[in-house]
């Protein structure tokens, strides 16, 4: 059965849902981070650079994480003057102050940390507390503010973890409310090994709005592991949510590893975006080229479905 | 990142869901009408058994097509009697009163009917204008209820058709109280090539309940060409259909195929509606064992995430 010809969702609006959502475009750190290999910083360049060209307005470019732990994006150095002249918000992942100061050296205007709502993960990831961790993070979101640089403060196993199983709701917005205590401008709620479902999303978020968060800095970040990532970002929009995360051709979720991070592919995320006449400013087309293309470059097909359906079409 | 050790999802229940599901499994037929090559009679056996064990309630069986046009499923006659001592419903489709005959015959007591929404389709797939087509039901639908066997009937091209792009909702619910006024107990919407969003399920919904049409007498078809079938299904949720159709390990969608039809897969399905705490009576484990079972028969992987994740787990 072939495709319609136009290449794009028929557009029909669904009640109370948001004019305008922010896609946090996670691809070209979080997907080549999770990619075998490493992939040449021209490439990378190139990359976001057609991402931008998609009209994805926020692209996180690369990390300031030692590259003895990130071999894949050792090269943020050279990566980020390639195209920090986009017109674009490029933000980088900073662990600490030293990644900071990398970050800040070459000018760049807003940052990430990546904070965990589990002992474990923060445990395996960072060799932290979750408090220890926060502690880390303080002066990194300080010094960041300070220079008035934006702060985005990622929160991983906000929904499960592997070790842990089930995460207590008060866990997560306990975490939640110190990254914003400590200045965070917005946070990305972690749904790190996909096994999140919509009841699951309505009550994290309730939870924080009771609690007093504002929904305008609440981001999703939720990973397809389950086929679950699309289902989740509806509840989310249902809330009131506008910045939604996903990487481009759901890169550095390969599903055929057994390490699968399954990131909520963009293309599938703009293709339902689009349908309910959600505004996000992205061409589907110019997108679904930049991620075959980037598939070519790394060997292998998409995993995502919008990505194979438009490109089976063009065959 | 490794799956949750139970390889079950957490059940959080949402607001205003139904409190159970019944699922219509296509695999056997719609799954293996779209495979390529033919299963032999017994293995098609064996899965039946197998997807009844895992708790499946209806299975669609096969299909009662003359072999000319379905040659994957012309052994109906020989497998019917294989299977039609399970304590599950059996629906076959048959597609005229030749059909229906044959149907009769082996003792089903369910059958289906495969209508379509738009002239385009019903000229391709029966040869026949959507009216010809509902007149040729007609005859089957009145004998198969005088014969107090339940009819379902399938509308193909929902919402959108690849040769008239978007489908008129009012055109749609024509066809709909046409099949029920024949005597149909259930509607299966389809949306054949996958392109549907949230609003547009939500708006065909409305306006069915808008024209009387009991919600217990719809069910939902949706295919996963674009990502979107498990988010569609959320908002169908949301209307309060109970009747939501899926193939097991996403048979007759394989993903790399041009002619991908893409089916909703029963365990991303199952994944969500049991996070969702949602009855379904299904065994989430044994229903992924199946799949592998038969993707192994099939020779190559199911597309299902969640079978993927969860036997990933299990090498």
């Amino acid at each position: 059965m072939s495709t319609p010809e136009s290449g794009l969702p028929m557009v029909v609006p669904a009640q109370d849902l948001p004019a305008r959502v922010r896609i946090h475009e996670v691809g070209a750190r979080d997907g080549l981070q999770n990619e075998k290999g490493t992939v040449p910083t021209e490439v990378k360049a190139e990359f976001i650079r057609r991402l931008a060209d998609a009209g994805l307005t926020t692209i996180e470019a690369t990390s300031f994480v030692h590259p003895k732990w990130v071999p894949q994006l050792a090269d943020a150095e050279q990566l980020f003057p390639l195209v920090s002249d986009l017109p674009v918000a490029l933000p980088v992942l900073v662990p600490n102050e030293r990644g900071l100061d990398r970050a800040l050296v070459l000018g760049a205007r807003q940052v990430a940390v990546f904070a965990s709502a589990t002992e474990s993960f923060a445990k395996a990831n960072l060799n932290r507390t979750v408090d220890e961790a926060l502690a880390m993070f303080e002066p990194v979101v300080t010094r960041a503010k300070a220079a008035d640089v934006r702060v985005r403060g990622y929160l991983s196993m906000c929904f499960g973890d592997p070790w842990e199983g089930a995460v207590p709701i008060h866990q997560v917005v306990r975490v939640c409310k110190s990254l914003l205590d400590m200045g965070c401008d917005e946070l990305s709620l972690g749904d790190t090994i996909g096994v999140a479902t919509p009841g699951h999303v309505q009550d994290l978020l309730a939870e924080l709005t009771e609690e007093g968060v504002p929904t305008r800095a609440i981001g999703v970040h939720f990973h397809d592991t389950y086929g679950q990532a699309l289902a989740n970002t509806l509840a989310a929009l249902q809330h009131g949510v506008t910045t939604v995360d996903a990487s481009a051709g759901g890169l550095g979720g390969c599903p055929y590893a057994r390490s699968a991070t399954g990131n909520l592919a963009t293309e599938d995320l703009v293709w339902m975006l689009q349908g309910l006449g959600i505004d996000t400013g992205v061409d589907l087309a110019r997108l679904t080229a930049t991620s075959v293309w980037m598939a070519e470059r790394l060997g292998r097909p998409s995993p995502s479905r919008t990505v194979r359906a438009l490109s089976h079409k063009e065959q």
